[in-house]
């Protein structure tokens, strides 16, 4: 199990040219995710595209790292958590959510779209899904106002169905007490809110690194 | 939006042809979504496996559904979500679960293996994955017990990380009052819980055909 919290001396141009390498490669992925749920082609069609995913994905593990990507940081203290399943330039799952925050406001927030992949109910997003991307934006909150943590309760209000389609979502740090930190978030469509969220974060007493 | 609540009638011999044609389709972009995240080939390498993955991702969109895949049933009741995010047999997301439940005891549960794409602290699951699938099985168990819903509430408590690797999730209805549901679950590794969840799940008075 890579338990690896790496840093690395990258200069911005060396995150550019990264980004832009596996940004296309994920987006790529990503297309496939959704047309993989989506596609109405021929089985024979199926039979053939598979057979050549099979061999694309074998020459991309030609070479690989053991486990998962981990959290790592630049010299400048750059996060790049980039197998984030929310936010991840590399996790094909993440839609990404571009994260914005404000350090003086002790928030975050991101406006993104959900299709295929993220659906539970016909038409709604996946409950789930909701509390997953809670759990992110409240987390970068937190980070945002310089308290990180890991999550230690999240609870999630579902007031109605959230349509698949264009979201919003924020939060903000409500109170700080000692390592402890309370995060609220809601989640919106053009009509309003769909779903609130608290969440309790905990720096635990080990991870002094996540303090950037 | 495609807001389907399909009725099909399909025999098992024809459900049985689908999982067969989707599930090698489903496990190559699986493939490919964890080998985005850990592949060290080189440069032109990745430029290459790119271009080519665009190629045959239009090939599956040459004729495609118009939105999600939605739930569909057949003519024989069972449940086909196969876009969904935790169990759906065509969601490269998807780990899949194996959820397996029981009316009897008005419980669901399921093991299974998290890698790379599911990572949030480094070598832990992201806690909001932690959520997404207690979102899921928690339902599944209120379906076993043949009282569904949507989520109203769900509150995730993390007693710590959870390793990526080997786990264990179950769910069981606590009590149900009308169309109100409360289920439990923990999420657990090789050494003992490492989450704990409740869910409050309401079944719309519109969801009648979700009685299956």
């Amino acid at each position: 199990m890579t338990m690896a919290v790496v840093r690395e001396d990258l200069d911005p141009a060396e995150v550019e040219a990264e980004r832009a390498l596996f940004e296309p490669l994920t987006t790529a992925v990503r297309e496939l995710v959704d047309a993989t749920i989506r596609t109405l082609v021929p089985r024979d069609e199926i039979l053939s595209v598979t057979e050549q995913l099979n061999g694309l994905a074998q020459r991309l593990r030609a070479r690989e790292l053991p486990g998962g990507f981990g959290v790592r940081f630049t010299g400048a203290g750059a996060i790049r958590n980039h197998g984030n399943a929310v936010v991840g330039l590399r996790n094909a799952f993440a839609p990404p959510l571009q994260v914005e925050t404000s350090r003086e406001e002790r928030s975050a927030w991101s406006e993104f779209v959900l299709g295929a992949p993220y659906e539970g109910p016909p038409g709604l997003v996946h409950g789930g899904v909701v509390s997953l991307l809670f759990d992110q934006v409240l987390g970068e909150a937190a980070i945002a106002a310089g308290v990180p943590g890991m999550t230690a309760n999240l609870a999630v209000a579902y007031l109605r169905g959230t349509p698949l389609g264009a979201l919003r979502i924020e939060a903000r740090v409500d109170r700080v007490e000692g390592r402890k930190v309370t995060v609220t978030g809601e989640l919106s469509d053009g009509d309003g809110v769909t779903a609130t969220a608290e969440g309790l974060f905990i720096l635990p007493r080990t991870a002094a690194a996540w303090k950037t």
